[in-house]
């Protein structure tokens, strides 16, 4: 999408044809620095230490960190080596295993003077694949969301509210809950988003905001607590997220206080969608709630808040007493049945058992 | 309560027996300091600038503030303007009016020569009843805190949501929604509060957290989005807020975000009880939703979020990228249908007209 008129992806091979360059999410909203991959270990601590972020992009960056690593020694010891170092930067990532997998599976068999330029080549083709993806979300969820400005009577604007950054910078392009948004800005609908603070992290304040605020779309930040009186009061046409796991059942597991909105949704008759590619399904798990295991983060994320201080330098400031502890719980589960529709690069269905089963013919 | 084993109350009368010492609540959890008052202007910033908030903590200081503004001129003249100027430093603060017509209605009457001892009178009075009435609050909400102890079969911890700051901080002592907390941690109940950090004024981190520290009441802060994902996994036995404005039916007004708590407490089968003195219901209102204006505040409150920096100043840091803007919305209504019950200082009703008429006998 765009920063500032210019057309950007959250990943890129850069000019000289070889290394990579990523946005550092760490500095933003405050500063939009990009950082040169050059090394694999150098992509391995981007994951790490979150310069990126979110499922595909993780997946994007691990691929490249592949290529980076063989351009010392394309062995078969050395490629399962920087695998196996690549997948232990965040081991519950989905994207990030399956990644590896997909270039492991490639590259092995192949002789080794062959598999750089395999290897790029199939990295760039992860990216084009995941914007592919996020673009045809965007084009089922703009329909959606036609339809609902439809009904409207087309007065107004479309407001819009979201959790967490489902964005182009938590994937390569487009986004997924985002995906439909830009689709409806760049149709000429007037589309104004409520954004979610989503805290301990902030995605919403850092990441959304901004991704929005650069690319020209209307929106609002509030604090998490201010959904549900926004939906009372008839101020939230529909809610979009995104997921990080989605049960075969159609529940969704998604970045903690989802389930808080989803719930404030049905109770107001706000449509309630959640985005999101195909491979987020996990399709051996029904129910959500019982059977995913919640990752509990580190406490310093909660008592710590990053932000702009008065030197303008971005510096944390802790909240918590020194005396009181905390817990950081990651995400929770939305039940299925709070969950108007699936939106997918497949099309849109309901959030059930038989409706995912059909679009993915299982 | 106690601060590390010294009793204190919120607001106090200074050994010299004229001037009034506080708690300045805007430098907590970080630093204790106690503040001063020596004349109305100081007491009228105290309450606009929120060194103390909560509205019987208002009502109390506004009160001392009228003892203090009587020490130079007692005439009805001077009385008006100090009573007028105390009540537009909060003009949406229903005890702030109340405390002080209440004086009026004393003082005006009187002699200028017997003013001042009567208006000490009459503001240490405010200040106990206050805490007289908390206490009650506690004795009625420790009895249904028993039972739902006794119904868990006494077992682990009796794990207890709360939102905001409705703790001795916001009263003269006791608190509304802790009062009982406090209560059943002095009768042995081995409780644990979940604390709700309640953005964006951070009252949950800042003041209850600081308070039940200090008192020796194990809790754990969480974020805003994370007591629903508790509830579904039986972490909480059950919820306690104040209220700001309470309903004649029931529903409750109180700080943005409630309302999604109450919700889950309802899809998981969790209790949610709100404490309140008798004044915060308006016998006039019965659908909250519709009609309680709710407060929009200043932006800045949401844009920034104060804490202690690496150098342990307190300061604050802005989240918000400057391209952005944010909306405050300050409170939400939590209807009726939301609420197990209402815990009053005449005992516990239920959440209805019905309920509260009965206990209040109209």
């Amino acid at each position: 999408m765009e920063v500032d008129g210019v057309p950007y992806r959250s990943i890129w091979l850069a000019d000289d044809g070889w290394s990579v360059d990523i946005i550092d999410q760490t500095r933003l909203p405050h500063e939009f620095r990009v950082e040169k991959l050059t090394t694999w270990q150098q992509a391995a601590h981007a994951i790490s230490a979150m310069l990126v972020r979110g499922a595909p992009l993780i997946g994007a960056t691990a691929a490249y960190g592949i290529c980076l690593g063989l351009r010392k020694k394309a062995d078969n010891d050395h490629l399962k080596t920087i695998s196996e170092k690549l997948i232990a930067t965040r081991p519950t990532a989905v994207n990030l295993r399956w990644a590896i997998r997909a270039m492991q599976d490639l590259l092995l068999p192949l002789p080794e003077n062959a598999r750089l330029a395999a290897a790029y080549e199939k990295a760039a083709q992860i990216c084009d694949e995941d914007a592919a993806i996020n673009s045809a979300i965007g084009d089922h969820g703009l329909e959606v969301f036609k339809r609902i400005w439809e009904a409207k009577g087309k007065t107004g604007r479309l407001n819009i509210l979201t959790h967490c950054n489902a964005g182009w910078l938590a994937t390569v392009d487009w986004g997924t809950a985002l995906s439909p948004i830009y689709k409806a800005h760049n149709a000429g609908i007037p589309v104004h988003v409520w954004v979610d603070e989503t805290r301990p992290r902030n995605q919403g304040a850092h990441l959304t905001c901004w991704e929005l605020g650069k690319h020209g779309v209307d929106h609002t930040l509030i604090v998490d607590n201010a959904g549900g009186h926004l939906m009372q009061h008839g101020l939230v046409d529909l809610c979009i997220t995104g997921t990080d796991r989605t049960t075969a059942a159609g529940g969704v597991c998604n970045k903690i206080g989802t389930y808080l909105k989803a719930l404030a949704a049905r109770d107001n008759n706000v449509p309630f969608y959640v985005a999101l590619p195909g491979p987020t399904i996990d399709w051996e798990i029904d129910n959500g709630v019982k059977d995913i295991p919640i990752e509990v983060r580190g406490s310093h994320e909660v008592d710590y808040i990053q932000g702009l201080n008065g030197e303008g330098e971005i510096a944390g400031v802790r909240i918590l007493p020194s005396s009181s502890r905390s817990a950081n719980y990651a995400f929770d589960v939305t039940p299925a049945r709070l969950v108007t529709g699936l939106i997918t690069e497949r099309g849109v269905s309901e959030a059930s058992k038989t409706g995912l089963a059909k679009l993915y013919q299982r």
